[in-house]
């Protein structure tokens, strides 16, 4: 898979009172990272909504980010299971690794609320990419 | 009307770099306020969600908030015009006012999306408060 | 003045349970879009941080503002008074306007926290625009 | 250990377009949970601020957690490491375990800002709780 990249602008209240981007909000921020991902790969924004739901998340702060400067956050990985996908997500700030994180989303039937096979055209899709 | 006040406990990641809670959390709690005054008057959760849009909101910073020390929320006078409500909101911390604003509500017919008069219950509920 | 725009992308925490952007998000965006200015005028970033106090905010929602396409925010008028600046921004989405708002942010000199007037290289600049 | 319990009541614009709480907010409140949980062993809030640093975190996301509901954070387990503090947390919704996570916090040495061994007057208040 190529690796898939967004810059984000950090913003002043994403910071908190020790002065760096405070941990709620790079867990925000990978939401904003997969949600684009997922919708570079879906046909409609509609669609993908309610076809996953979070499963886990798992993230480790390797440095501090800062205001001021823009983050580059990436999918670097996707595997891609029955029902699910496991996202492996990095974020850099000047040329800097500041968090890595993996992420486990699990397809949706939207009618039965229950898992489901990732469709073939995703999977297509993702191989493609 | 008497007063209605609510307790909020600020949090960590409310703060920002300048080393006080962000004007954009004042805004979020002042949201708090009014949902918890909406839901002292309503019957159930679920109807005043809908019932109610914010038209506007008017915040005037009057002193820094801080992390550490509970803020009192209030909400000091509620007017009612044929649509509308207008709640005039206070935020108190160690004794001092750090906050003031104002917010006008419109009442809205959830059937027809159109501002809809203010029922009478609810007029009587906010007068006997 | 001329105008200065910035693009914000709705992002899926943003929206709550009504649908749409919540008016919170409004707010934040709006330090978004004052600080963005703010950063045009300034030499460097550490500067402003400090030496700008948002003093009140006023904000109308227009029409709801929704997940899925762009935001165009703007300052369409800056006034200058002794010690402070205000001002006016707008919020677009798909062609309409959703927002409009005000914002009074008072000059402190760093050293002494207090009001000072604004600095006549920030006058040139805003009226150069 | 005893377990650690703080109350949490949803606000609107923590919850999102699928109309339950976000994941993110979710990862803001697990912030709330450590937070308090440190403040009760601290002596102070101006100390622990700078004296622990978050290195990672991992989240299950069991079920959905809803508006209007309170919702109960727990500390349910805190093993100490020799410079580090790994705090085993749950929510709790209507009877119902929504949430499972692990965080590990490291203690720095506020002067040098480097890893530096969790002090005994904590190791003994936490044994002791």
């Amino acid at each position: 898979m190529q690796e898939f990249t967004i810059t984000i602008s950090p913003r002043l209240y994403e910071t908190d009172a020790l002065g760096h981007i405070n941990n709620a909000t790079i867990a925000a921020w990978f939401e904003v990272i997969r949600m684009r991902f997922l919708e570079s790969l879906a046909d409609s924004n509609e669609a993908h909504l309610k076809s996953w739901i979070l499963a886990s998340v798992q993230i480790d702060f390797i440095a501090e980010t800062f205001y001021g400067f823009d983050v580059t956050g990436k999918v670097v990985e996707a595997s891609i299971g029955n029902s699910s996908f496991t996202l492996h997500c990095e974020m850099w700030q000047q040329g800097k690794q500041t968090v890595r994180g993996k992420a486990v989303l699990v397809h949706m039937d939207v009618q039965s609320h229950s898992p489901s096979r990732v469709p073939d055209h995703l999977r297509e899709k993702l191989v493609a990419r």
